[in-house]
């Protein structure tokens, strides 16, 4: 009898076994595919393997102004698929000697809980095994989803999970549909490495969730311009025909495209069919219903990560696959998600915390913001990153930090201390007043803050 | 009648000003050289850019990896410095731009207090001056020393202020002595721009200060002989001659080396020699003496920065410099350095912050410590920057962080979030709480608090 058996080894599989291990309960995992789930093999980890090299592109361009003299001989594409392969098999041989190390028994096969305390494990060849666990685990995560008449077929038409986990060359064109983070991210990494880039979006603006502040998105698609990305707002792709190995397709604004491929970025579906017997209850989008201890309709079973209706992130996964393991060892703690940090890899670096102007106006919170440009911070000019900014807003009343967002270098590590700010209800003097480093870009905050801090300098 | 006469516009005297025009004062810049100082003019600055080159030269070996083939054609640092020049231009423009933007009288010169609110203008050409004035920053700087029997001459034996701000070419081979701060980040750059380079220190580390870890002088010299630079320890220059155009050194352990020039790196002297004709009252190593409000022996008349015993760090003039200011309209603040992050941009980019096994010991803390490598963060594995650590001190008794240091990518950003958790009394378990973007290299964090916050896993 095992303590816990998880169902699923994506980042709230994993983080949840590291803490079980810490714990000393006796787990089982069951995997019916790569350990390391979407974020390792099809999202996350590839999606930043090739941003590098698109950074590196883009910085191939200034080069000669360190006197470094180079010649650019082309893309090897292939070679940078088997090498984002290398690494991330790497870090899931990692994931394997953890186990191994650790002498955790682990299912290849399909889980399916058949009693609360039974999970029954079918292996591609359909083998049979019964586990019996006094608890279990939910976390077989999401798979993207197919909208209208787009059929995905790993060809002409593929998913974000096909694009960076099996596609060893590239498009010469292809049609994004969904100027989400996705598409935002993918756009940008293609269009880098040479490929004419198309983006539909439904709605009125790139990123379109209310938590992107609206200028993001604004800021985002004027370098998209600049790079040469073709955005269609407010458009839908009515119609395609495939022909003579090339996708045409007809867009909502009567526009034609021409495209070698169309990949389909809009949005994810819970991987919850046929995953028990017992009836977990969930919801009318398939989502399992989870109480605040990540606890389902069953006392001893719990869900965490995509397969719960909360933010598809990995690192709000792992933060619940950690309170799922906490309440089985009696800990009994809520879920907590606290602030969660944002970030985007797109043609800027992006990350977002907390309020936007937005979402504090819809909070009737009066706030006043503090701005500063990356043209003005020496780090950034050192290394040639001076397209970026910052905007801090903060409670008029009060001058707490309710919130910002950051869009260039180092933006997804800079944005912690903002978060830390948030936690501890820094005001902008607390922000400013802190020891930077000098010169470093975490110097933008301080002189984000200024103004409000001490008074105005213009 | 001034409000106040800042002598010297280096990062004290600047950020002295920008608090300065914030608060409506009248003020008046003296400055002899160039706006910026030496940070921006000869240290700092000009160091992060060469640092970026020499960062560029490094990821070029990857490029490959992201399918990125290029050729390498060879170096032309003639060209990396005149563009470092304009890039240290731009900057230096900008701060000319807020002068006059803001109206402030610049009077370019050397300036001498001869009575507590006179300050003597000499412009290069002798012309003469006199500015009347409430109060007085005195912000001068420091320049380089000599030691021994090496004296500079701007060709074979140059101090790092004239390899920053004017070497136009590279020696083929040079020796550089001193092996602290300023010596590794150049030992670095010039190595990894095809400079044989031999690194000779006094002492028997590298980067021999207390509040440096010990363990980071291990790293850095493992990688410096990887790298091919040469180390000698426990050495001095026991005596040199030029001849042929080489400087032909012998080191006190015996051997002989020829190199092309010597880099003098061994400290630098307060400039304070003939400021002032009133008696402002120095120390025996004619730092000026300043009370914690950052006063001299005169009420009216403040110092900050490189003149004033503390750490010689851009970011902790500035701070003297505003902490100056606010005094002089009333606000009677005392320094406080808090916790001051220290980075350093060698071979590895290094910070650290608080206390470090040797100085917890000599402060009777007993210390846990937690340790992680960028090998297993997968941000880092993405980005081909795996060769790093962290390392975290925790008081044993209460789990609070104490102090701790990175080596790798984003350690000068990074560092930050370390000085936060400092200054609010942070445990491993809220440094581990926090959320965390994934992927991030911020991860490491959690990850090397992991253990003392949950429970060890192996």
């Amino acid at each position: 009898m095992y303590d816990l058996t998880i169902i699923g080894y994506g980042p709230g599989g994993y983080e949840a076994s590291l803490l079980a291990l810490r714990k000393n309960l006796k787990i089982a995992i069951v995997e019916e595919s790569k350990l390391g789930g979407n974020c390792l093999n099809r999202a996350c980890i590839p999606t930043k393997y090739y941003w590098t090299g698109a950074k590196f592109l883009e910085k191939l361009e200034i080069f000669n102004n360190y006197g470094i003299l180079i010649e650019k001989k082309g893309i090897d594409f292939y070679k940078a698929f088997e090498k984002k392969n290398e690494a991330i098999k790497y870090l899931r041989k990692s994931l394997r000697q953890l186990l191994k190390s650790k002498k955790v028994n682990l299912f290849k096969g399909r889980g399916k809980i058949i009693d609360k305390n039974k999970v029954l494990v079918i292996d591609k060849d359909g083998n049979e095994e019964i586990i019996e666990t006094k608890n279990i685990l939910i976390a077989t995560g999401s798979k993207p989803i197919s909208i209208g008449n787009l059929k995905l077929d790993n060809n002409y038409i593929v998913s974000t999970d096909y694009l960076l986990e099996k596609m060893d060359s590239l498009p010469s064109s292809i049609l994004i549909v969904g100027g989400g983070v996705a598409g935002c991210e993918l756009g940008y990494i293609l269009k880098s490495y040479g490929v004419d880039v198309y983006i539909v979006e439904l709605k009125d603006r790139l990123l379109p969730s209310k938590d992107t502040s609206k200028d993001i998105s604004k800021y985002l698609i004027r370098k998209f311009k600049k790079l040469g990305i073709k955005t269609y707002l407010n458009t839908t792709v009515e119609d395609y025909e495939i022909r003579d190995s090339k996708v045409l397709v007809k867009l909502s604004n009567g526009e034609n495209l021409e495209v070698d491929k169309i990949l389909l970025s809009v949005g994810r579906a819970p991987n919850t069919s046929d995953i028990d017997e017992i009836g977990i209850i969930k919801d009318e989008r398939r989502f399992i219903k989870v109480d605040e201890y990540m606890r389902t309709n069953y006392e001893n079973i719990y869900a965490c990560g995509d397969v719960v209706n909360s933010p598809m992130l990995a690192y709000t996964s792992s933060l619940e696959g950690k309170v799922a393991v906490k309440n089985i060892i009696g800990e009994n703690v809520k879920i907590d998600y606290g602030y969660i940090p944002y970030a985007i890899f797109s043609a800027y670096e992006i990350s977002y915390i907390g309020l936007n102007e937005e979402t504090a106006k819809e909070k009737n919170i009066e706030i006043v913001s503090g701005l500063y440009s990356y043209s003005f911070n020496e780090k950034a000019v050192d290394e040639g990153e001076t397209d970026g900014f910052i905007k801090l807003f903060f409670n008029k009343e009060n001058k707490k930090f309710v919130g910002g967002y950051i869009l260039g270098a180092s933006a997804s590590e800079l944005i912690h201390l903002l978060e830390v700010a948030l936690k501890e209800g820094y005001t902008a003097e607390d922000l400013h007043h802190l020891t930077y480093f000098h010169p470093s870009i975490s110097e933008i905050i301080p002189f984000a803050s200024y103004d409000i801090a001490e008074g105005k300098l213009f």
